[in-house]
């Protein structure tokens, strides 16, 4: 009886979900749906990503959170629009509350809406929120297994930033076999090594999300489009 | 219609608890369901625990992971009954799955039952598996918000084991905001401050859960009892 309710539940999702992805294409707007266990640095990935692309791209954010509004707090000062989904006990967004939340975006100055999902590893990868594509964060602290523990995030994942590598030699994460994992569950994923307190390996993270954005604002030029 | 359905599985989940409740009073034995987020190290106070206190009491576990028995395997050497529960993707356990795995343990033969949850914040948080009481166990590494950001599980919790203590001086962490925040959610909780790979204190908890074995065995004796 759970499995029919689930399907149900899922089917409803991924039809709004295709209502969301159909609105954001007519806008030529990106979305991209950041998941990570609590505390793997999403917010602070946004904080460097909005200081750096900020001044070239148009950007938004959702932030999807049990309660409060912590992290859309340390997001005001890039004066961006932001908005707030608390899900009051729910463990992931979903299709119908991010459907819901876009009338409160002028999406026709917008290039980009990242999506700051609730932080597990486990329920936010089953729901489809209309995006382009879901990104997963993981920190060296969590340790080098995750990708082989929790491995849907990371089959499904379009890149995975592996944040905290300076903490690397203060714990036992062997980054050799975190590698190999990884390849085994998904193949074509992109790595970023990176520290996103300190600013080490952001700038291919940089790179490489702003050739997305501008493979959607131009979805003519440039051989990136292809890959969306 | 999505809340009666969880009212449904939520009180049928109930049942079955206190099913298994009554079970462990009858055989003597302590149960404590063990929750955290991906990587926040209860394997490793589990490790610590079987080490130390394996002499002294006889020792289960159950092993609930979405996939794989990494978890169990790092178990192995302290030879005692372990049995994984794979998920396959379920975000906690439940206690329909634990009813079923008590028949694979000789209860006679047991004093404290671990269970270690699905790494996630959220979920397991709302089930009850019969267990006598709810760990949280908390990374340094993870940011000093959780409590507020995540307060189902703090509130549930009899006790916080705040974890990586060592890898403060090279985070944001600040101790005293964590301590303020947790203490709102929930005032009575008892806090470890500990790193389970230096072992750094552990002994704290050790006499804590210690006198908890002890008041489940010999429930007359000690003032322990009433506080279970």
């Amino acid at each position: 009886m759970e499995i029919k309710i689930m399907k149900n539940i899922l089917d409803r999702n991924q039809h709004r979900a295709e209502e969301v992805r159909k609105m954001l294409l007519s806008k030529k707007l990106l979305m991209v749906n950041i998941i990570s266990s609590p505390g793997a640095g999403k917010t602070t990935l946004l904080e460097r990503t909005c200081e750096v692309l900020g001044p070239k791209f148009r950007i938004g954010v959702i932030e999807g959170d049990i309660t409060t509004d912590r992290d859309a707090q340390r997001l005001k000062k890039y004066n961006i629009p932001i908005v707030v989904i608390n899900t009051e006990g729910g463990c992931h967004l979903d299709s119908h509350s991010i459907f819901k939340v876009l009338d409160s975006f002028d999406l026709d100055n917008l290039d980009v809406l990242f999506v700051e999902n609730v932080g597990n590893l486990i329920c936010p990868s089953q729901f489809d929120l209309g995006e382009n594509f879901k990104i997963a964060v993981v920190s060296t602290t969590e340790g080098d297994d995750k990708p082989e523990k929790y491995p849907m995030l990371f089959r499904e994942a379009r890149a995975v930033i592996l944040n905290k590598i300076d903490l690397i030699p203060y714990t036992n994460f062997n980054l050799t076999d975190f590698k190999s994992d990884l390849k085994m569950i998904n193949a074509r994923v992109s790595l970023f090594e990176v520290s996103c307190t300190r600013g080490d390996g952001l700038e291919m993270w940089f790179d490489w999300i702003g050739e997305k954005i501008k493979s959607i604002i131009f979805p003519m030029e440039g051989s990136q489009a292809k890959n969306l």
